[in-house]
C-alpha cells in the first residue's frame, strides 16, 4: 500500500520545542503535562528520567522544572523561582506574547477580554499577567462585565477559531471608545485540518492518528471522512488489512498530541499491507 | 393641521455649537463653510457680517478666522496662525479625537488606516495629521495597501456606518498582529434616521425638509416613504394644501444641515393648513 503523508500534521512548532528541551534536560520534571499523550509522557519518563509535577508543591529545590507549552501562571513561576528550583521555560512562544500583552496592556489601564475558556491552563496563565482581565468564551458572556476601564484590550486563546473572535471583538468596538486587538491564534490547528482536507480528497482512504477523546484529532477525522473512507486510531496496533482492500494509495494525518514516532509505525504497517 | 416633530432632527451638536460661534463672532470670516446651507450661509454674513473663505490666501492679518466644523489639514492651520490671524477653532469635538488619534498613533508608530472618502474635508484634515495614513473607502482597496509599520490603528470618517467600518477591520484583524480599533463614528445621523423611522409609522403624512441634493436628506424621506406618504422640501414655499386633505397629524423631521429658523417657518404654516 502506498502512503502518503498530509503536508501539515502532529505536533505544532510549540510542543515540539518543548518535548526537544525535556530530551535535554534529564532528570528534570515538567509543571503540567507537556502534551495530552501518556504515551509520550511515558517515554519522557523511561528514556530520560523526566517527571511530570501537577502542583508546585511537588518541585524540590536545586531540581530542574520545565513550565510546560501552556504556561503557568505569573504567581506560581514567581514561587518556584523563589523555591531555588531551576526553571526552564518551555511556554510556547505564541503563548508568552499574549501573556506579555496582558501584562502591558494592564500597566496601560486597559480592561482585558480574553477570547478563551476559563479552565484552559494557557488561558489561567495569559489571566494571571493582568489587573482587570475578563474570559469570555462566546459573545452572550460580554453582556454581564464591567470593566474597570474606558479602553479593552483583547487576545484570544491560541487555539480558538478566528471568526469567532471577530464575533467577540465586533461587539466590543461599537460599544467602547478604543479596543486594542491583538490576534493571538497560532494557524497551527488550522493548518492541519486544511492539509486533511486537501489530502483527504486524493487518496482512497485515510488513516487519522490520535487520541479517541482529543477534539482536534476527532475534528480532523470529521474532515477526512467527508472526502473518503477514513478511520481514526490510537496507533499502529489498531490497523485492520481488510481496510485496505482495494485501496491503491492511503493518507495520514495525525493529532496535535500524535509524537512522530507513534506515526511512523503506523506508516510502516500499512507499507506492509 | 396637528404637527409633531421627530425627537432627533436638523443640526447635529457640531454644526450646532459652529453656528453659535460665529454669531459671537461678528466681522469674522469661518474656512470653509460650516455648513452646506446657502440660506444660513446668508444670514451669518447679513446678520452678524460672517464672511466665507475657500483658502487660506484670503484671511487678512489680524482677521479672525473660524475654523469649519470637518476640520482643516494641519499646515493649514498653522499656516493661519503664523500669520496673524486670530483663529477661532470650531472644529467639532468629535473630529479633533480622531486628528489626535492620528498623530498620537503615528507617534507610537502605527499605520494608519481610515475608513472614509479620500475627498471629503473632514478626512483631508484628520489625514494630516499622521505619518503613514491610508484612506480606505471600502474592504476592496485594502488589497493595494503596503504598509510602513506591522501595527495598524483604525479610525472612521463621523458620518460612516458602523457595519461597514467592521467589515474593514475585520480584514485587518485576521492580517496584523495588533490592530487598535477607535470607534469615532458619531450616531447624529442615525439618531435622525431612527426617530424618522419612528414618526413617521406614527402619523399620515411627514414633511422632510433639506437640501434636494443632500444625501442624509434623501436618506430621511427613503425612510419615511416606507411607513406613510412623505414630502421633501426645501423650505415652507414649497408646500401644497393638497397634500393634507384628509390627514389629520403631520411629522416633520430635517436633514442636519437645516437650520432652526427654516424648520419653524414650515412647522407654522403647516399649522395653519
Amino acid at each position: 500500500m502506498k502512503v502518503k503523508l498530509a503536508s501539515h500534521y502532529g505536533f505544532c512548532f510549540g510542543v515540539k520545542r518543548a518535548i526537544k528541551i525535556a530530551e535535554e534536560h534529564k532528570d528534570s520534571a515538567t509543571m503540567g503535562p507537556l502534551i495530552h499523550n501518556q504515551k509520550e509522557i511515558n517515554r519522557l519518563k523511561n528514556d530520560f528520567n523526566v517527571e511530570l509535577y501537577s502542583t508546585i508543591e511537588e518541585a524540590k529545590e536545586h531540581e530542574t522544572i520545565i513550565i510546560r507549552t501552556h504556561g503557568i501562571p505569573k504567581n506560581d513561576l514567581a514561587e518556584l523561582k523563589k523555591n531555588n528550583t531551576k526553571v526552564i521555560n518551555a511556554t510556547c512562544p505564541f503563548v508568552t506574547t499574549p501573556q506579555q500583552i496582558v501584562k502591558k496592556m494592564s500597566e496601560d489601564k486597559y480592561s482585558i477580554v480574553i477570547f478563551g475558556d476559563e479552565d484552559h491552563p494557557e488561558v489561567k496563565g495569559v489571566k494571571s499577567y493582568g489587573d482587570d482581565v475578563h474570559v469570555v468564551p462566546d459573545p452572550k458572556s460580554l453582556d454581564s462585565l464591567v470593566f474597570k476601564y474606558d479602553k479593552i484590550a483583547t487576545v484570544a486563546q491560541t487555539t480558538k477559531q478566528k471568526e469567532k473572535y471577530l464575533n467577540i471583538v465586533n461587539i466590543l468596538i461599537l460599544k467602547y471608545k478604543e479596543v486594542r486587538v491583538f490576534n493571538t491564534i497560532c494557524d497551527a490547528t488550522f493548518e492541519n485540518q486544511a492539509a486533511t482536507r486537501e489530502l483527504s480528497s486524493q487518496v482512497d482512504i485515510m488513516i487519522v492518528i490520535g487520541g479517541k477523546n482529543s477534539s482536534n484529532t476527532k475534528q480532523l477525522f470529521n474532515i477526512a471522512t467527508e472526502n473518503c473512507i477514513s478511520f481514526l486510531i490510537e496507533d499502529e496496533k489498531e490497523l485492520e488489512n481488510k481496510w485496505f482492500e482495494n485501496k491503491k494509495i492511503c493518507g495520514v494525518t495525525a493529532g496535535a498530541s500524535t509524537p512522530d514516532w507513534i506515526i511512523q509505525k503506523v506508516i510502516k504497517k500499512i507499507e506492509h499491507i
